[in-house]
């Protein structure tokens, strides 16, 4: 054990850890004899024991002092754990069909334990590449983000409330600057971290790292990213973060999380839907052209964020007399008023949605970390068509974010480029 | 004394107090026999000592645990001692020439003693109203607003330095949500706080609490307030807070700052600038009809920003391979490129600074707290007239701030409403 009190567990010393520990061992009816353990993490990260005994199950995830990345290891702060547990629990609190409850966190051990999100849950961006549909999802993650958002921010809290939360989570600052280096910064350089389909989107990147307007958007972004305390954000809600079955979605892995711009939030699953999307043809086979499906991904972006909007200012109208300061009722006093402050909002919002959102798809193709979309489509070539189709639509959202008045518009902008 | 260690002094128990405080007694080269304690505060926010000793001098600046405000008093926090003594040392280490230095800082007590601004330095705004040039002013005011700004903000600092900075200040929440309150809440709402030159200016106040595109923009700004931790602000940087001879310019009282828009800053000094031009002619008599003098107030309110502007980006330029990490010099690597973004962060902070100038303008002619430039014009009717000119211009540069490109285009709106 180091001086500060932690001990990687391995499966022998868990089962000694959660004998000692009441609230988990409770769960199992504090019976070992038949216990089930099995580690599903890749262990370079985070260890994730799945704990099954006779009359419960759990997940304990261990967070290690590094993270794994293309097969360096990066020293990064076990502290993690401690914003991934307190956001579980807040967003938990604020959305409890979507979020895993915490049972237990012991900040020490950097140790989670919570509900077990059983099969026939997978991973979505799994589902997605093998295209399944799911019905619920759209109007489950609007669900999930307008209410997280919405309760987190001064809409809904004091001043306070904010202020407090917001100092609490500048400690998360070594996730965010993470985020800052692998969204916003590598793409657009000479990174030896960066890689993209080679040679096919050499051009392609080397046109990223040499245009202007593009990194004049960015840094807007950035800033934003950096400065703007709008909201408790999930900070990584890509659609490798929410597991699904047809019926249930369950929203997992907020270590980035941290007070910062909503839009991120809502552009990292909208981004990676589109990834998704352009993807398809990718996995395409004889027999299965996927075309209906990409229409589905289509209708679920579409559905997304259209959803989002209608429960989040429905959450804002019944609560306007609530507590939040940052509409007071006796200034906001007129239903046309409040019509157009909302209208602008939520237009901010929708910019900040495509900007952050085209920024997670550009980072995916040409900067560290990949997606499985695309990756698991063999053939180079092939790969590269779609990567290049998505990055160009990625492209035009963030320098053009502001001429989009809304979703549909976007569709069309996919659908033109898909052609 | 209380059980955290807070005492009020009186001049008797200031003696002991400086007797047992090295730091302090030094200055007075341990003599306290001839030494001369005058009040100069209002005994109701603060008690402020000037302490002047054979050998040396000094102010202490103790703050009570509440705020006097139109003859009530709100309970406040004294902590704001805290802040206020960590921004007179960070903003005096960046910019020494114009900030007091700190001696000695108690913060159980609530104290800090620091160094005696000497006369013949009387407060600006006093000045202002006397009619006396300050040739120097804008060049040390720019000074001391780009330097202050430009070192606190991501231009300079790296992530893991302003998080940890913006953390501490949200613990000078109570200071913020007394701004919130007067800047941007009471004048658009009924308040029994509020107050105006009345009966002249009643449907000009009315118009302001019914006017929905005014309050469209005030949310704007207020959430930029609120949410855009952009850099260490002094957070109260009207001409009440700075003191002057011809020669010399010192900012003092930033217990309001905490990290913010920098656009509140530049505001508040230009927006009281043009309160104090429109205040002029209510101080004209017949042989001084102040005409020059409102010119030089024009030119300052100009060269305030012209050179804040040059100074701020030259510092930018000067560190654009520093610690900061808003634009990598590896991303950021073309002269264009430099200058695009440049151009737009100053677009951007030029808009905020007329944004807030505007508002910090409307709350002290309808809201609680007025500015003796107009306070002190004796004929109602006449103060009405110069109250109404500032507050159209202020509602100009409110609704209207985006479409202003540079200062002449203010300078001329406040002529061309002066006519």
């Amino acid at each position: 054990m180091s001086s500060d009190g932690f001990r990687p567990l391995d499966e022998k010393s868990l089962v000694e850890y959660l004998k000692a520990t009441p609230s988990l061992s409770v769960k199992l009816g504090d019976q070992f004899d038949k216990l089930e353990i099995k580690e599903v993490g890749d262990g370079n990260l985070n260890f994730v024991y799945i704990v099954i005994g006779q009359s419960g199950s759990f997940v304990i995830k261990q967070a290690l002092p590094y993270i794994r990345c293309i097969g360096e290891s990066w020293p990064m702060t076990k502290e993690r754990a401690y914003f991934e547990a307190s956001t579980l629990e807040e967003h938990g609190r604020l959305c409890p069909d979507h979020v895993p409850e915490v049972y237990h966190f012991d900040r020490k051990m950097c140790l989670i334990g919570m509900r077990y999100i059983k099969p026939p849950h997978i991973i979505l961006r799994k589902g997605l590449i093998s295209g399944i549909e799911y019905p619920l999802l759209a109007e489950h993650m609007s669900e999930y983000m307008a209410r997280t958002l919405f309760f987190t921010s001064l809409l809904y809290l004091t001043t306070t409330e904010h202020k407090s939360a917001v100092a609490k989570f500048c400690g998360n600052v070594e996730l965010c600057r993470l985020t800052e280096q692998v969204v916003f910064s590598d793409p657009y350089k000479v990174s030896e971290y960066n890689h993209w389909t080679s040679p096919y989107l050499d051009a392609d990147a080397e046109a990223v790292r040499e245009d202007n307007l593009l990194k004049l958007e960015i840094a807007e972004l950035k800033s934003k990213f950096c400065e703007r305390a709008q909201a408790l954000i999930h900070g990584d809600l890509h659609t490798g973060s929410v597991m699904v079955t047809t019926e249930s979605t369950q929203v997992i892995d907020p270590e980035f999380s941290f007070y910062g711009p909503m839009g991120f939030d809502i552009g990292a699953f909208i981004g990676n839907l589109i990834l998704a999307y352009f993807s398809q043809d990718g996995h395409a086979e004889k027999d299965a052209d996927r075309k209906l499906y990409k229409e589905w991904i289509l209708k679920t972006i579409s559905d997304t964020w259209n959803l989002f909007y209608e429960k989040f200012t429905a959450l804002w109208d019944q609560h306007k007399d609530g507590p939040g300061e940052a509409y007071l009722a006796a200034i906001y006093n007129n239903s046309e008023l409040q019509l157009l402050v909302k209208q602008k909002y939520m237009d901010d919002l929708f910019h900040d949605t495509l900007g952050f959102g085209a920024a997670k798809m550009i980072r995916r193709i040409v900067g560290v970390a990949h997606v499985e979309d695309f990756e698991s489509i063999k053939e180079a070539d092939k790969r590269a068509e779609c990567e290049r189709k998505a990055l160009n639509l990625a492209k035009t959202l963030l320098k053009d974010r502001k001429t989009f008045h809304n979703i549909s518009e976007v569709i069309s902008a996919i659908k033109h480029l898909d052609k």
